[in-house]
């Protein structure tokens, strides 16, 4: 099997040309890749049939398997988040800003592709023709490392996407998959500095740790959300409600999931009970501290590590704080730097809270479930950084390029 | 002594406060800063005398002990450069987007400070003020390590700003100077990942390298510069021969020097000559390859690794290319993502050059020492970034910032 160095190799290659492409021409490919995913749905089905059973052979759990397994309507939307793509505006050669020196200098700062884009993901296979798509669009070739559980099925993705690459005349290793499973290969992708531009992992926080932890090329970490609503004392009760119910349980599995409360204790008489219930309703346990557990005894009580837990499931941490001051300190100490929610009647305090949050979001009466390239109005997304290098919150196709200045001149010295 | 995350936690917390400083408030501090410097000048001369007389001990290069010793002209302008810092736009709050959506939802970004900065230099006390003041301006709080040759001076240095900081009310952890000179505590300090948000290694390659390996705070990788002239076919030889003779010699030890000539070969027996003629009269020795040779044989012979190297001394590299494309092949392939540039008359040519080199700044008929942050308007700069991620070329204060999303709604869910 080819070595993850020749792989890289491969794509670094690719992307030459690859940036070289006008948006028409990456159109184009994004097109016929499409296409060629609708054509081979039955090939990517039977695929993905070997690695469930292989998966459930090895005990999968439920959540597992279903982001694992592909339908049709499943392959239908992959394909047609490609012609998404292929629609949304080309970043690449805006030009971003421009100066004109005293010595005649013309300098333009331009945006172009990063390069060669590595990611590393989970066993989802619609991130191998998502992350293609955003990566193609934004002029890079990429080099996709996916859970092992899902080779199979990202082998025949990817034989799509390169039929749809050659059948549109472009370079089919734009798109390179790393074959190999094992640990040591994975950390020797994320050691390609020089032939990796970026690294950007999606998935679990061990994963997004161990990328951390092991890297030599650039990373954007993503994805991890420890994200807090705190019900201030002037916040309205039915939009405190309707704010955390929607935060926690619209969707549970998502990085933009609630998973603290934090309510200002002159509150707590009023806020815990209608809480309590309206979460109970849905299945969520609430972890609680004293102060919550003594107006609700039913709640569990939390211990220090709730606090600090991305539960990612119907379960959701609860205290009550003493000020904005105390809330804003919880949020900035156990968050994650994701999204964050103030539920509040008094703008001041919501722009002191979003002023001292130190969060990619920060949100004054709003469901932290927005913090998305979709409804941030982006189009797409790659992910949703937490980090505060390069791109903050979520990465739509302008956070995955980079920029470069081109000066002119006529001779002139220093 | 404290330990490395002790005094890392202190810049932490200091920088929360540093965050929410006004531009007045910070500009106060950057003048009484300056102020302290002017007045501790006596003691800044004694501690720098007695590193100085360390450093001679050890036998340091003449190059290294200029780069040390203070004067109590460098001192002055280490005073000034602060208050031209506080001269500064500042960065901090600037509305970058507007959003508007469909849901009512207002998404604003913004402008923020990155929060705590790393910076790890060599011996060279002036980046201890100049790091600072950029830092401080910027919003952030800085942990600077230098070099331990220069630790005395750093430190009387760091009293001086600890001095300012204190006059000017603000708080003196704003400014956190690591006396540890051991190996290990560099590596601790650069795994803080969580309390430092950012950290800019400034020095040699190899500093750089083992920052890269070692860190898992996010890196902005900066200052190694294999920089290239390439002399076009069409180059006009007047511009060619000044373009290369100031960006190999107007100074030898800086990232933005020239350390490579590609020659096109059409040009050779006339080019060869002139550039051996003007750099030998100026004591800079030329590693070429065989085509430059065969016409002026007194050039030393370059090997491959010539190709790679910086000399950042009177040293370059030169080699005969056939076209466009392999000059730009050279580059892509030799170059450290610097500052590049091509000597042409054909401005087609000059694009395609821009186009496809792949380098934080690229030139056409101008030199590479213009890569630099007051060159190119910023007011200063905190060094010259080689990655692609975050910023690119000069980084000024603009560059060392991050930006959040604040949004505003009246309740909404999805």
């Amino acid at each position: 099997m080819e070595g993850i160095r020749e792989s890289c190799l491969r794509a670094r290659e690719a992307a030459r040309k690859t940036a070289l492409l006008s948006p028409e021409e990456k159109n184009r490919v994004l097109y016929a890749c499409a296409k060629a995913l609708r054509e081979d749905t039955e090939q990517i089905l039977a695929a993905n049939r070997r690695d469930q059973d292989q998966a459930e052979d090895q005990g999968m759990s439920e959540g597992l398997l279903d982001r694992l397994t592909l339908t049709e309507k499943r392959i239908e939307a992959m394909a047609a988040g490609m012609e998404q793509v292929a629609a949304l505006p080309d970043p690449v050669g805006e030009e971003l800003e421009r100066i004109e020196r005293p010595n005649g200098l013309r300098i333009r700062k331009v945006r172009v592709p990063f390069g060669v884009i590595g990611i590393i993901y989970e066993a989802r296979p619609n991130v191998t023709a998502d992350a293609f798509a955003l990566c193609f669009k934004a002029g890079s070739a990429c080099v996709l490392k996916g859970g092992s559980a899902a080779l199979e099925t990202n082998l025949a993705i990817m034989e799509s996407i390169r039929r749809g690459l050659l059948a549109a005349g472009a370079d089919p290793d734009s798109a390179v998959l790393i074959r190999h499973t094992d640990r040591e290969s994975t950390r020797e992708m994320m050691r390609q500095k020089g032939i990796l531009d970026v690294l950007i992992p999606r998935g679990s926080a061990g994963l997004i740790r161990s990328v951390v932890e092991n890297a030599t090329v650039p990373v954007i970490e993503t994805g991890t959300g420890n994200c807090h609503v705190f019900v201030d004392a002037s916040a309205d009760p039915d939009m405190a409600l309707s704010i955390i119910v929607n935060a926690k349980t619209q969707r549970v599995g998502v990085c933009n999931a609630c998973e603290s409360l934090l309510i200002h204790r002159d509150r707590l008489p009023e806020m815990v009970p209608l809480i309590a219930r309206a979460l109970g309703e849905r299945g969520v346990q609430i972890f609680a501290d004293e102060s919550c557990r003594s107006i609700f005894p039913k709640l569990s009580a939390a211990t220090e590590e709730d606090y600090g837990r991305e539960y990612l499931d119907y379960k959701i941490s609860m205290k009550a704080v003493d000020s904005l001051e105390e809330a804003i300190r919880h949020i900035n100490r156990y968050g994650t730097g994701h999204s964050e929610c103030i539920v509040t009647g008094d703008m001041e305090r919501g722009r002191r809270f979003q002023q001292e949050v130190d969060a990619a979001c920060v949100y004054v009466n709003a469901s932290t479930r927005f913090t998305d390239g979709g409804e941030f109005g982006f189009g797409a997304e790659i992910g949703i950084s937490t980090q505060k290098l390069h791109a903050r919150g979520p990465m739509g196709l302008r956070e995955i390029t980079s920029y470069k200045y081109l000066i002119d001149g006529e001779g002139q010295i220093r």
